[in-house]
């Protein structure tokens, strides 16, 4: 009898997302809770595409157009690019398994990066992929020199995400071009700018300023985080027309949903929300650090971000941390699941969220620590 | 240097949805057009659903919930199974994709019938499969028994439509239990029922009352037909909870939109819309069957169907029926691309939709009939 699934699948450990806060808030029979473990947008949706959603509801018994013209025309507009480099995405993870189906199969190999995004050696695996882990330098930044060494002949696909999440670190744009110069033609680099809106340091550049030195490029973008459509789903990813035309071969037909189609192509156009979502970030950012830097006798410091969060270093297991801010109603995610157990990552909620936070993160972390030391 | 793609993928023709409505219009320059092409509910998408969509709009920040919990209770309800005999996709395509990812490998091979749905064989050549297909009976109707001597030791999957598409024929409940007993223990047998509401068949069975004969044995079902969601996108699965289990590790963890897994949960549950569609669906079918009747001297005849849709055989290349159908702005299905290159497949809308079509059939078909003649 043929065994059900392949040893991949068999020793396959699926990406945990964090709990629905309506699920937590029921288990432990609590109200009012504030989730800042998703690095979703606290100014919520881009108002304009609530809008364009909302125009489509009653259309919502039709098929969403296959091949997205109206989302890709726009993001080639906002790109300037043509439509025919880019694919749409069911959020831009979808796009990552998209590149991995089209170009990889099991007799290839991934480099990835020690602690970056969870959702690249999953893929990878569930392709029947062997994946070589780059170790990371100070401060849990990609070491693009280590990845570059990390590649061998039987490498197909690296992954590099920049910001990176859950980090929140970057490479600057001098690093990535030496990189991306580096590694052999015949290797597929996905750069996954995810964050990306978010950025504010000088040296950082976007992938896109980069395409000359690097054929098989795809630059992953999502909706998810800065413009606040994490829920509708969809992101997109740039790439030559070759690469895009090999990808939407094995995209199913209707995987951007009518309503994401239209609510993301207005969201590309709200630039005045993503000013606005920068400019909340950066407040809460800061208002975080500040109070972050209050408990550095106690152990607490933090890794310096790009992104909307905070990599929190505390001075007892995460895990005791999450759980202790989760009984004060305040949600943040535990990073054990990233070999990060002495962290917590917290987003970067409105500047009343953050202060919940720190006042909760103030209140149990004495305990916590008085524990640790009995 | 490597290859970018496999040959399975350099080979890989995708699946070519219908062109939405706006952009045939805008390419021909008409207005008014009504769409029988996509199998869509001309009811639109049930209220109930849309209310419950709508009221997420303001959340569309928020991730969806990645196990659907509500969504996954729902489907376990509704037909008596476990939650975790349930997996939910963006649509019953990406159960489908899942299924294959998660089973099979390059070295497995798929068993599909000819003239069935055109995503199986897509979605397992992605994967790098062998695919064999099993003949059909008179009038185009599964032949379980050719399924079945299809199948050799090296066969993983096979797939059976039930009803069918494109050709809207069923398999009767004993030839399908017959079917699912024979099937070896090792094989997996996806039933994809995204038909079923419609169908009226007295001797049909869903297979969800067949699954004592064959325990690998995973049921679809759509929210894209009968319940109108098309646009949303969700769809299920139902199998046995190890199977579901192994398909969780490759399912993305975000897969079912925020909107789509309430509303899908909310369209399950308006029964009175089902009806309604079912009803209105009996009464289109009914007067397009009449309708074609009348043409039986020009060589118009049609396959008789458990669907919202009928295949209709033309006398002329059905390609040249649909383009004249298009002038009229009348959108049908022309079928070359499943080999059916004499019949055009007619969604079944309203009443009045469905005269309208008649009407323009009636005037397009003696001239094309003449022209083949000269």
């Amino acid at each position: 009898m043929k065994a059900l699934v392949g040893e991949h699948i068999e020793t396959l450990k699926p990406y945990v997302p964090g709990k629905p806060i309506e699920e937590l808030e029921r288990e432990l029979g609590i109200e009012g809770s504030i989730k800042l473990a998703s690095n979703e947008n606290p100014l919520g949706p881009s108002p304009k595409a609530t809008e364009a959603a909302r125009a489509l509801l009653e259309k919502g018994h039709i098929y969403p157009d296959g091949a997205a013209h109206r989302l890709r025309a726009a993001v080639a507009k906002f790109h300037g690019v043509s439509p025919d480099e880019v694919i749409t995405g069911n959020g831009s993870n979808e796009v990552l398994t998209i590149a991995v189906r089209t170009f990889c199969t099991a007799d290839d190999e991934a480099v990835v990066s020690q602690y970056s995004f969870a959702a690249y050696p999953i893929i990878c695996q569930a392709q029947g992929m062997t994946i070589h882990r780059a170790p990371m330098k100070e401060p849990l930044t990609f070491d693009l020199k280590a990845m570059a060494e990390t590649i061998t002949p039987k490498t197909k696909i690296v992954f590099v995400a920049n910001p990176n999440n859950p980090t929140g670190t970057y490479v600057p744009a001098d690093e990535l071009r030496w990189f991306l110069g580096e590694v052999p033609d015949d290797v597929i680099v996905v750069v996954d700018e995810a964050y990306h809106e978010y950025v504010q340091a000088e040296d950082y550049a976007s992938a896109e300023t980069m395409r000359d030195v690097h054929e098989r490029l795809i630059i992953c973008r999502t909706f998810s985080k800065c413009y606040g459509l994490a829920g509708i789903r969809a992101g997109y990813g740039i790439a030559p027309a070759a690469l895009i035309d090999r990808m939407n071969r094995v995209r199913e037909p209707f995987n951007v949903n009518l309503l994401a189609q239209d609510a993301a192509a207005a969201a590309l156009d709200d630039l005045a929300f993503v000013e606005r979502s920068v400019a909340i970030n950066e407040e809460g950012r800061g208002i975080l650090e500040e109070g972050l830097s209050a408990l550095a006798d106690s152990g607490v410091s933090w890794i310096p971000s790009q992104t909307n969060f905070l990599l929190v270093k505390v001075p007892v297991e995460g895990v005791k941390v999450y759980d202790a801010l989760l009984r004060k109603g305040v949600i943040v995610r535990p990073m054990a699941g990233y070999g990060l157990g002495d962290y917590v990552r917290i987003s970067i909620g409105t500047p009343d969220e953050v202060r919940r936070c720190l006042n909760s993160l103030y209140e149990v972390l004495p305990t916590l620590v008085q524990r640790e030391e009995a």
